[in-house]
Parts: structure tokens; sequence; C-alpha cells
């Protein structure tokens, strides 16, 4: 793997205290030279799914050699374990609680370890705060190039912590889902996982979409195919089902939250 | 010009969700070593005259050579263009709607193309998110040094989307305004722009701004110069009327918001 | 001290303008190479205590050579004095308005400058921007390796504006101080610096915390040695008492703001 030398940060922590800052001047003072980037720092608090979702749905769009800091770590202090994973190009480090479940689902974690050489760390460790104490400098030296097998023993992936996502229930003429993520648009992001491929298939036929009481009728490709104010229903740029209003909110207009049930009617011939 | 490999980002993403971690990525993919910096993300949702009036009040104090991107795309995947536009020393990347209409009104913009050269583009284009999938790279290629005229054909400045900002209403012995933007502190920025030479020249004299029942009679030069908790009127540092309270909140005090009317008296000898 | 090219931004600015990026702008004209890194930009509008509990508590997780520029300046243009200050390893740029109290009183400055050789700063200076007028330019300068005394002309520490966090007070079988500050988690910090040496020494055994009615009997060393749900009292990463709830919200189940009393009991043998 090549290294870009470049860290991301994904956390719970907010913008509203010095955390993250900490983090990052932690992050620095393993490896000077890092570039750190700032990946979503808003996932409601402890919501460990809500971060497996968001660094499976984005660490691809960052370069080959990239490190991934996630932390949502409820359990920090306790005996949960810290790990450090490898994809074939990216490095991930995060504690043991399921923020990586998507990425072992989806079989792009190819190796783990346990970050457990205490010669990483700095001499004073809070036991509060094991982002900045632990993950952090040895993200630092990650990123510099220290190969992942310095970081500690080997771990079976299979023993690693892994959660669920709600599950579409898929039969012969619907799918029905749940609203999993609302935006700052109030663009609504689905559990319900289709590719264009599979609606223009000669079986099956999409007719509509419906939720809290009203339909659409047509998938379209783009916010602006429906005119301002409407509902449009669309494939996401990551093959989920989405929600929509051009130039408006698909949230305020449905009174939709998380956890809404929504049914993809499909037709079939 | 030269080159300075910074990108800035103005966008309406907010900092709740991936978008603009993703949108870096998408930056370093196509230039690992550029620095990416947050102009503001906090762009009201679909405002384009919001980000016109920041691009326009803030690029200055960047190097020259810097590349801003600005990010405000409610017509996204329609046929709206996406322009990549160059000032005697800085560079613009942004979708044709308007956002950069203050720099083409003040003659800042030189020349304009269009960004269509597909070749700079990533194999997979979502229809919802160019500014990840066509503008970062641009962005960082350009950043890296790739001359301007590479991204695609030329355009005319007169076929551009341009947008009129609110105008002051000028009289012999009053200017009347609104207030365009209120910022954190409270402090209330307007249209109405004048200068300190306008006010003390010998034809012209300030002679107070009424603002919701309340009444200025001085122009301050900082916000010190009244006492605490009293409202005071500046000329801020774009060369704007702007109204607020030493160590307190004008937009409290006087109970304005966007739009609210104001009017600025002179007396003319 | 050695150099890290790198700059620490903790401002009352909030991210909803573009003032925090107008300042990193005027830092990156002055030294193209630096890294900025966000510290907070959350502090409270012209809170100035908040903004030096957060400098002291955060400066020590950055690298040697580090230069902190800390602005909440609600004296900006009058004549307020713009400082300059030199720990062993760090330095620091602050308006002198008691932001570099809490440093200075664990003596931690070493030497302070006056930042006034206007040869170092732009010739546009706004009256209500030195944050990115003056400062920014003299921080990028610093970062690169501009010796501290070209800033100005030297002062005396005692000279400076100091300002003091309201004490606990201590008596022999109790300690009572308030809440200092609630992060995002709802976790409460308090003005109580008790160490975990204090409590395990053989003529003071601590028997309980009470804050609203609530009472915590253990200090733990972590959030999950408490049931999820629960109150725990713990001693924080930068030696002050702390209450938290495993996996909850401690600010919301004590309904406690900033201010609100709390009471440590100790038992003396």
């Amino acid at each position: 793997m090549q290294f870009a030398n470049i860290i991301t940060l994904t956390t719970d922590f907010g913008l509203e205290d010095a955390y993250v800052g900490q983090v990052k001047g932690a992050v620095l003072k393993s490896n000077l030279s890092v570039s750190i980037i700032d990946l979503c720092h808003s996932i409601p608090a402890h919501d460990v799914l809500s971060a497996a979702v968001t660094i499976r749905t984005s660490y691809t769009y960052f370069p080959t050699g990239t490190i991934h800091l996630i932390i949502v770590d409820p359990g920090v202090g306790s005996q949960r374990r810290i790990l450090a994973a490898a994809s074939e190009n990216h490095m991930f480090i995060a504690p043991d609680n399921g923020v990586l479940s998507l990425l072992f689902q989806d079989n792009i974690i190819q190796t783990v370890y346990r970050v457990e050489n205490t010669s990483l760390f700095p001499s004073e460790i809070s036991s509060t705060f094991h982002a900045r104490d632990i993950m952090a400098p040895v993200a630092g030296a990650m990123a510099g190039g220290m190969p992942l097998d310095k970081v500690g023993p080997k771990a079976e992936i299979r023993s690693c912590v892994q959660l669920n996502l709600p599950e579409p229930i898929v039969s012969t003429n619907k799918v029905e889902g749940q609203v999993l993520h609302i935006d700052r648009f109030g663009n609504i992001r689905t559990n319900i996982n289709i590719t264009a491929a599979d609606l223009t298939e000669d079986l099956i036929r999409f007719s509509g979409v419906r939720i809290k009481g009203h339909q659409v009728d047509t998938i379209s490709s783009t916010y602006s195919d429906s005119p301002t104010g409407s509902l449009v229903a669309l494939i996401d740029s990551a093959g989920y089902l989405e929600i929509a209003v051009n130039k408006g909110s698909a949230a305020e207009l449905t009174k939709c939250r998380i956890g809404t049930p929504l049914m993809l009617l499909l037709e079939r011939k």
C-alpha cells in the first residue's frame, strides 16, 4: 500500500469543545507533516451505527493509503479493544464496538490487529480520552509509514464486534424500508439499496414510493427533474433510495423522522 | 499567476453530514499536497446570493494563486453549466447560477471557461453531487498548476448568470437600505456601502442611523467607542454600514432580521 | 525553541460566518506552508475566561514550537494591547484582556512582548478585525521562525491583565465548587482540582459528591465503571472533578447549568 500521509477523523465529539483540536494536536505530535481532514464530527453521541454508515459510504472518496480514525467510543477505558484494520487501499483505527461493522460485512477489511504496543503510547494516558492518548499517536505513526503489524498482535475478523443495520423487507411487489438519515437539506436517506439496473431490468419495474401518505411515481436522476417544491425519488450516489424535494426539504414536507417506514412499490411482469 | 496550492471551500453543506469531508477527499485524490481551507459551510441552503456576498468580501484575504471552490448548487445534475473563472490573482470554480455575480459586476473576473473536459472527471459521476465528482478534482488539478484553458471551452462573461443584491435607495438627505446579514455576535451588516471619505467630505455629513425605532447619532471607528450595551454605527472592513452593540447583540437589541429596513440620515450643506 | 510551523486557533467567532476563514487566509498570506489547526471556535461570545481555560487545558497536546492564536477580543480597536508570549516550548498571541491569565498564574509564560512592529502589518487595518489584520500575519511570521523579539518591545508579565477563575472553597470535610463547563455529551466539568493521589492518601478519603440533590459515592476511573444511565464521578484528564453518566448526559440527569454549586465530601482520619 502507498502512503498518502492523510488522516481522516470521524467522531461524535461535535465542535463545541476542544476535543477534536486536542486529537489533532496529538496526531501532529507523532507526525508533524500529516494532513488531517475532518470527515464528520456530528455523529450523534454514542451512535456507533451512524459512524459505521458514515465511514462505509465515505472512505472510497479519499486517496489510496489514507488512514481513517473513527471515534465513537462510549466504552472508553473499559476492556473493549482498539483495532487497526486494513483494506486493500485504506487503513482504519477504531474501538472494537461495531463502528467497522459494515466494512467487515462487505468484505472490505482484509486484516485486523489489536492496538496494544504500549511503546507507541505517551507516558500519561487518561482513562476517558483514548482517542487523543492512544489512537491519535498510533494513527500519526501509521500515516507516516509504520507497518500495521507494529501496533500489536493480529486479531481474527470473526472475533470483532459486529452490528447490523435495520434490513429492508423484500416481497413480491414491494420493499419495506425506513428512514436512515436526514441531511441538512432535508433529503431523506433510506435503508433500501437498489441499483438503477434493478429497476430497468425486464422483470421488475418501479411503480412508486410511499412515505407518510405521500406518493412519488417515478425514479428521477436528479433533483431538478421535479418541479420546485415537489417530491422526487432517486438513487443516491451510494446506491440507496433517496427522497428529496427540488429546492426544498423532503423531511419537512413529509414530516418524517429517522425510523419512519417507507415503501418501494414494484411491478413484476 | 503564481500558484499557492491552496483551495478554499464555500458551501451550503453545513457540517452535520460528511459531504464537506467527501469533497476534501476528492480534492486530495487529484492533488495530495494541496491545502484545503474552509471559508464557510453555513451558507443558508440554496442561498446563491449569500454565497456571492461571502466570496466577494473574503477572497482578497487569501494568497495570490488561491483557488476558490463555491458550491451552492440547487440545479445540480440539470443543464446548468460549471464555470472556472480567473481574476488577476485568484481562480474560482462554481456552478453558473449567480454565485460569481458580484465578482462579475465589480469587474474582478477577467476570463471564464466552461468545465467540460471529461478527461478530468472520475469514471463514476453521481447526478446529485457534482461538487465532489466534478468540481473537486478539477479544483485539485488547477491548484497544482493545470492551466485554466484545459478545463473546457472559453465562455463569454455576459452569457453567465448574474443576480442583483437589493440596492439601497439614495435621496438628498437619506439612504434607505436593509439588513443583509446578522453575524454570530448579533452585528448587523447592511447593504449601504459608504466610505469614511464620503462622510467626512464637505458637502455631506452623517446625521444618524435609524433602525426599528432606534437611532444612532455618530459614526464610530470601533465597538468600544460606545458604552457597553449601547448601539454603535460604523463602517465595516468591506466598506458597508454596520450596526453593533459594544459587548452585546445589536440584532437582539433592535429585534431586526434579514431584510429589516434601515435609514442613513445625511445632511447636505 | 524548535519551530513546528503549526498555528492553532481558539476564537469566539463560531462557524456561521466567514471570519475564521478570513483569518486563515491572512495567516497563509504571510506563511504559505503553515498548518492551521482549529482548536475551538465555540467559545461563548466575549467570554475571555472560557478561552483562558480552553488554551490552558489544551496547549500541551500540541507539538513543541506550536504558535497558539487566541482571539476573544471585545475590546478590538481600543487601546488594549496585543501580546506575544512564550513558554518553554510554545508561543501565544492574544489581546491583553485576560485570555492568558491561567498561563501566567501557573508560571507557564516566561516572556511577553507587545505586538507593535507595524512593519509586520498589512497596509490596511480595519478597526474591528485585528485578528485578521494584525494577529494573523504576525502569527504566520512567527510560525515561520521569526524571533519573538521582532514583534515589538518587551512587556512585564505583572503589567498584563489577569482574571481569576471562581475558586473552590476548601474546608475540613468538604470542598464546595461549581460547574465550569458542560460538554456535548452532557459531561460536567467542575472547578474542583483534585488529584487521584490526594484521594488515596491516608489522611483524606473521598466520601461522595453532591449536586442538585444527587449523590455519587465513589470515584471511578472511567465512565463504564458505572451502570448505563447512572451518575459517575471521576478525575478528568486535566485533574478536575468531573461528573458524567455512562452512555448518557449528566447535565440532563441533574438539571445543572454553568455555575451550579456542587460539593465534594471528604473524610479525614
